[in-house]
């Protein structure tokens, strides 16, 4: 999606905020989970319960993609959703922070 | 499968006992969720629990089937799994139990 190069320093940065990121969301997800799952107390909300850990688990398979062209859009992703901090990404440059900051200003469809 | 007569009064048997059978199935199901879902710690322990509720799911579509033809496999299998108890069935005709109960003494693959 994104013909940019990465420095050898940006690649180190882009790896800790992409595990953060992820630590983050799974944590989240993890939280959810307990929450809506306490609050089980029929087998129709088995089926519930069953289809938002699919579609969870399919958003995180699609988002979180470890290919540099894809880093941009899993960082203004992993932004709007609050699974990151614009300051992990302050080492990289100017270019990829403008591409991500337009991203994460964008109103868009998930 | 069975090509069976059904009396009206073993059709209101069946009825109560399959209800039963299903009800005390999702009861079952339901306290063995809490008892995973409550010792997650991890997201991959997330994927396992998606997957166990679909296997639970999928086998419940298939197995739970309210069609005479299927009854005494029904109530064999359901009969096996402790869902429901021999005497719960004792008012159908001797035909039927004793198919249910060759079924029930029978090894097979799940």
């Amino acid at each position: 999606m994104f013909n940019l190069t990465w420095s050898p320093s940006e690649k180190k940065i882009a790896r800790a905020a992409f595990d953060h990121a992820l630590a983050v969301a799974n944590e989240k997800r993890l939280a959810e989970f307990k929450a809506k799952a306490s609050a089980v107390t029929s087998a129709d909300d088995l089926w519930k319960i069953e289809e938002a850990l699919r579609e969870d688990r399919e958003t995180f398979d699609k988002m979180f993609d470890y290919r540099y062209s894809q880093l941009p859009v899993v960082f203004a992703w992993t932004i709007r959703e609050g699974y990151l901090e614009d300051s992990a990404i302050a080492g990289l440059s100017e270019d990829k922070r403008d591409i991500i900051r337009r991203m994460v200003e964008t109103k868009w469809e998930r």
